[in-house]
């Protein structure tokens, strides 16, 4: 059984659980590691629900901040274990799992087991099923077994941001828009009525539509509009009777779930649109004392979260929750995965600052 | 074994064969009753290639004809046995077959064996796998091994045309018209570029083409360009890089295949483009001394054949072919085929009357 040592340094760590390889489904080796390393450590209370770890200091501070990472990869790709690299003069460390998010998630642990009496009391959480759906999602099933765990003033998830602090994210809709038709042989195509060229009118729309740049709480959301997926035809000599145009809108907080389906609507007026998964984005909550002090103490530029994530779970309870993390988001899930050294020890500094204050 | 009586009418026939399902790959022992039934025939020389049966007549004629038919037909779905039905007074057989194209074959059987001094030779061909690739189809396989066979100054296909002669037919093009972007996740959609939204300009020319009537040898052709198919994306939360576009173009006989290459690759200037099938049309050939003798025996309108027929065959190697058989083509395929009674008669009539003149 694979042992972990919380007294080596973040990037080791890194290391050690990247080659615990934990693709989604299959995170309970690296769940049970992580659960024995807390357990051994005195100032934590800790408790498990299925693959997910949550580890709490119990100081009575006037203040709890959650912190979370998700403890599980999309499928390795003949990319463990993790080597180390140089490029332009700068070290990496390369394989599934160094950026999203086994990096933040070593961070995290090393301060939990180091942070005897942190300024804020700290629900530290290691969550399982984070790259599936929502449903299988670690901190959906910890929110609806044991919700008093979530009670906490501010949350930091520990998703790549190239250790800059991202606030909030965007919301997150896919709807699916149809066209009919009515089949006909080919042949004879004018007794027919063919639904992918009605599709045309989609695509029209969204190559003519301009998503827009809204501003929450001082940070800059951009949005986005796009066709993800097409699919239409019966055969090849059949005028085809459904055209399906899977489309993805990316909405910024400050604009609720239900507006943005109106917008989608107004967008397509005229054709059947389907909404298919929806998640409410996340306001930044920059505002918060708490966010305030924790910009100040990390420095550097707080930017807006355009990819949706986990912290909207944390904005659904009313707590203001920022995205901080080594790694850059574009090469997770990427072959070529690779978080820099520089970045893990830089996210170690920013967190261990504010938590001693 | 299953026995054929070519002595009953062509209406009792077609129930016969019918009855015998020959979806196509599984026409054998279709084509054994009917090898067995024309081996009978004293006045008829008969050569079995794979599941093709063809039966001549020797008489040292100054012409001859071929007249063929295909013995398959597409999966049955619950319409087998088949029935006799009454609707608006019309008399029909139902069921898988009757209209494609069981009821010419019979026809062409029952002549076969009665006819024995027709006013020309005659070439009987009844053939398997029409309604699958080219290239299983009989017809295809014949004209390789026994080229011999296919001597003749006029050709008629049996192919349902609700008892009217329909010449030639229409060419028949599938081309796959591309789009490529590049990929990026949708929440920094900026980062790529979407192909589906690109195929926007594919369907734009699609809507906007107004398709030609062309007159060759008198008769209208009416052509025809849709989309048949259309396909994009890779995942709900990534920009798509590729969108491919199948299109149909159904084209006059008096262009040829090249011509309607070149034609499309106009209409699709700037897009990639790869035909993927193309089957020259065939010209009508009613200027045939043949063929107007043919019309006038008879008698009714002659009009022009849009689907894509194995008259092309024929016509391919300059014999003038029509289609001749009873039945509606938009009901060919359909659950619901079914053919009327007075047709079946109607074509058995108009083929005597000419052969025996």
């Amino acid at each position: 059984m694979p042992e972990l040592d919380l007294s080596r340094s973040s990037v080791e760590l890194t290391r050690t659980l990247c080659d615990i390889p934990s693709v989604s489904g299959e995170e309970a080796a690296l769940a049970d590691a992580i659960e024995r390393a807390v357990r051994a450590v005195p100032h934590l209370i800790v408790d498990r629900h299925g693959d997910t770890v949550v580890a709490r200091t119990d100081l009575a501070r006037s203040q709890r901040v959650a912190i979370a990472g998700h403890i599980d990869t999309v499928p390795v790709h003949e990319n463990l274990p993790v080597r180390d690299i140089e490029s332009d003069g700068e070290r990496f460390l390369w394989g599934r799992g160094t950026v999203d998010m086994k990096a933040g998630v070593a961070v995290q642990l090393i301060l939990a087991a180091e942070l005897t009496a942190p300024r804020v009391d700290v629900t530290w959480m290691w969550y399982d099923h984070e790259e599936v759906d929502a449903a299988s999602n670690g901190l959906t099933k910890l929110a609806a077994a044991r919700p008093d765990l979530f009670a906490a003033d501010f949350a930091i998830l520990g998703e790549p941001t190239q250790g800059f602090i991202e606030g909030g994210c965007n919301g997150n809709l896919r709807a699916v828009v149809r066209t009919h038709g009515r089949r006909a042989h080919s042949a004879r195509s004018w007794m027919g009525v063919n639904a992918i060229h009605a599709a045309s009118g989609i695509l029209d729309r969204l190559t003519r539509y301009r998503p827009r740049e809204v501003i929450v709480d001082g940070l800059v959301y951009r949005e986005g509009l796009n066709a993800v997926r097409i699919r239409g035809g019966v055969a090849g000599n059949v005028i085809p009777d459904l055209c399906e145009v899977e489309v993805n809108h990316r909405f910024a907080p400050s604009t609720d779930p239900a507006e943005a389906e109106a917008h989608l609507r107004e967008v397509f007026d005229g054709f059947e649109l389907q909404v298919v998964d929806v998640a409410a984005g996340a306001r930044p909550g920059m505002q918060a004392p708490l966010a305030r002090e924790f910009a100040a103490a990390v420095g550097g530029e707080v930017r807006a979260k355009l990819g949706w994530t986990d912290v909207a779970r944390f904005g659904g309870l009313g707590i203001p929750a920022v995205n901080y993390g080594p790694g850059d988001p574009a090469l997770a899930h990427h072959d070529d995965e690779r978080v820099p050294i520089a970045q893990i020890e830089g996210v170690e500094r920013g967190l261990r600052a504010w938590l001693t204050d």
